[in-house]
């Protein structure tokens, strides 16, 4: 910025300085948003008045070029914060990202935003559960190692020790795979966008459970897909009527959660598994095993408190039942899993286990979107696995949840409202409720945070209808303490809610 | 498998445990994959001979219910595995994954694939430049801290300190913003793909630089944009035509490497990238500016070797120029940027700055594809950048890479041919040259890499048609010491195969 004034001039100097930015400004010498000196400096540099600076840029700013902010400085302005006119957003977004329905997002932010209630909604651990001395001790082992690769390109697959370390993992748990046929993902999420990337034309059926994790409606319906739910019962997806639904939908991909279901806890017995896997092979449909849960096994309850349904007097060892993935061959199923209901969100580490066929396509996408998963993230885990840390980790998780799902079936059985109905989780998250008949759980949900406690609607899950009478609740999210007082709240919450329904002739 | 065997009966023990454990695998009690007993231990446990359970399995394994691999055991077999009967792949893959056009890739692997060569090809740094000293320190550092978080979860845009630590690095790189417009990315690419993703519909029409980086293509392409290419010359895209084109063809996005241009190396000044902005505008068209490269800034080389342009006889301190996105405040340009090509690729971390409604937009997709960015990433990033060792690794990269790009030149002006010619480069990673007329890039590859030196050839980045007359070098991905004999070798090369074309009245 080589300004020369000429002291000898008619003009006016600060007129002088106004014409040279102008003239730099204008025509770009001096680029939108460059920071103009302050004005003592500047004075002192051409060796004027402060008061002439001072005059130059309030003519600057009259004219748009210029603008000051307080404590931050004088900068050139853009052309047009001149011309004004943004972008016309609502024509240029595109038709699939229209589709994402935001209320479901927004419901879901509702029931999660009550600060100081007691949270047995968020579909995540509580903070506190995750494991960062474990994680810090883990991450600095395993940049301080000698081969440290944590910040080098990985292949898109994932580094090889970390897919043997999976396939090892997946063997023990009853999926026999090879390395080949493991590709780490940033969550088990991305594994389903790009399974409906892979796999999804518009107009292509989809079947899932009747009530499911919603963020896969949305991508499936983000797809343009035909998303057709299957009645489940406490036993999981009625693989009895599955036959029927292939027959009349042709679907192309089955979406399920066998194990420990979001959002109704449930458990898929052997038998339908075999079921679910031989019928979607005779119909040449893929299936979609979502298994986030599947190793957070607590069995049935200790029998001193009476449940409503499996207590059978005696204490089982939790055993974890075979994947979907470990039943078959042939490739149908693509099974996918993560460590973030196990370790941390965080890492945004997971994987699926997949048919090479698969896995080859799914990397042909990938190499177009985020490559590989971060390699820091899939360091820490591979330290691990192969420390053997996170089985004691994930052991010691089942302690603690196992026994915030008991606290939550003693406290229900303890405080629970005539009519209400609830199922007895093995594992994973979730207990699902069935309210008193005649309440609605959106009703319920806003009462129930004024009131200082808040869970999950079973509307946000449900496929073809609302599904107003069930709840959602996430025993693993609050504090141990926490969850008899919140059961209580909820349940004289309840009572209320039914008898000012009452009252009012009802929404029945 | 609590198996019963007879001694009494008339059975033989071997068929009494051939039953047992056909019924066990037939009704499902022992699942698909079950790791079987070795023979010696289960013999030892049923208190049988060993011949006897040697004799069961080989009976199993004939009926194709079990199976043994060499090493790892014997297994239950799946019940495809006798059924056999994969997925009809090409029948489920989707429209869109198909759409990936799989031979251009092929092409860039072959490219690359060379392992004795001398590489020009790759468009990532050398291994040995990626600087894992200062990352194993900082890492380890960040995950020592006392508010350590690396493994928490973040906001899906990123954590706040991240992108309060981007948002004063664009700004004093000319782009003036907040933090709230800063999303931290898994990549750049992965900002393209959401791009695409919320604003393209099929048919719409994208505006590229007529050479531009081809998976940029694919994205486009595979969403069914219409992509029409702008042509360029040695200052980037011919921003002089753009309203023709924006008349013509109407595009929702323009998408640009405006600095350091990945193929052409080109850098377009500061009033085409005022007229593209503007032009943009106009026609309420947004633009990707993609800037992998904008802080890897050589200068003008210095004068002693004669190049074929730019050099004016003296030395310029390099001076990098605003982006685009420093140029307007509107929103219509969607600026992203990453450390994959100034740190490492393996960190998965890039950013993008842009209007709060993309950001809102984008945030939504993410929420249903990989939630954010892996945090033990972010936490690297955020202690390179607010420890200001990026800066100072960047500067040293810029020394050496400046070098090499030197050294490149000046082995072209000794060795090339007659009739080739090439850019200058002021900055990135990549030289475009032009081979003397006649020559095909495709066809010098092959002689080329059997000679052992390797290079992209034009083709894989041409928008329209075949470009085989230009090949692309990086020039930072050797060794300094192999850029002189691989320039020599790449050159003698094309002397060669020139001359037998010749000989064989060619292929002009």
């Amino acid at each position: 910025m080589p300004i020369m004034l000429n002291r000898h001039s008619s003009v006016p100097l600060y007129r002088q300085l106004v014409n040279a930015l102008r003239e730099d400004i204008v025509s770009g010498a001096l680029a939108a948003n460059y920071k103009l000196p302050p004005e003592r400096e500047l004075a002192e540099r051409l060796g004027v008045n402060r008061a002439t600076v001072l005059q130059a840029y309030q003519q600057l700013k009259s004219e748009g070029l210029i603008a000051s902010h307080v404590g931050r400085g004088t900068f050139v302005c853009a052309s047009d914060d001149r011309q004004g006119g943004a972008p016309p957003w609502q024509i240029l977004f595109s038709d699939y990202s229209n589709r994402f329905t935001y209320h479901d997002i927004a419901a879901a932010d509702q029931a999660q935003r009550a600060p100081n209630a007691i949270d047995f909604a968020t579909g995540s651990q509580n903070p506190a559960d995750i494991p960062d001395d474990l994680l810090r001790d883990v991450s600095i082992r395993a940049f301080e190692s000698a081969d440290f690769h944590g910040t080098q390109e990985s292949p898109i697959e994932g580094f090889p020790q970390l897919r043997e370390l999976l396939a090892d993992h997946m063997t023990r748990r009853g999926v026999r795979c090879d390395a080949d046929n493991v590709m780490v993902l940033s969550g088990a999420e991305q594994g389903l966008d790009l399974c409906v990337r892979a796999f999804v034309n518009p107009g292509d059926c989809v079947l899932v459970e009747q009530s499911t994790f919603f963020p896969a409606l949305q991508a499936f319906r983000s797809a343009d897909a035909r998303v057709i739910g299957v009645p489940i019962d406490e036993h999981g997806m009625r693989t009895d009527l599955l036959d029927g639904y292939c027959k009349r939908f042709h679907p192309k991909l089955i979406f399920t959660i066998p194990t420990f279901q979001n959002p109704s806890g449930a458990t898929m017995p052997l038998h339908r598994r075999r079921e679910l896997v031989e019928t979607a092979m005779r119909y040449q449909c893929l299936v979609i095993e979502d298994d986030p849960y599947g190793e957070l096994c607590y069995g049935e309850r200790l029998a001193e408190g009476p449940t409503d349904a499996l207590a059978s007097g005696k204490p089982r060892r939790p055993r974890e039942l075979t994947p979907l993935k470990g039943m078959e061959n042939a490739g149908y199923v693509i099974y996918l899993s993560t460590f973030s209901k196990t370790v941390t969100p965080g890492l945004r580490t997971g994987w699926l286990v997949a048919d090479s066929h698969v896995i080859a396509r799914i990397a042909a996408l990938r190499r177009m979107i985020d490559q590989h998963t971060s390699s820091s993230s899939q360091l820490i885990c591979m330290e691990l696995l192969s420390s053997g840390r996170i089985g004691r980790h994930i052991g010691r998780l089942c302690e603690i949840y196992g026994h915030r799902r008991d606290l939550m079936l003693d406290a229900l059985h303890r405080y629970a409202p005539e009519g209400m109905r609830w199922n007895t989780p093995l594992g994973g998250y979730y207990l699902w409720a069935r309210l008193p008949d005649g309440l609605r759980a959106a009703r319920l949900l806003d009462d129930a945070r004024h009131a200082g406690v808040t869970f999950m609607p079973g509307d946000m899950f449900a496929v073809d209808e609302d599904d107003s009478s069930h709840i959602r609740l996430n025993f693993v999210r609050p504090d141990s303490r926490q969850i008899e007082p919140g059961i209580r709240l909820l349940c004289d919450t309840i009572a209320e809610t039914e008898q000012s329904a009452d009252g009012h002739g009802g929404e029945r």
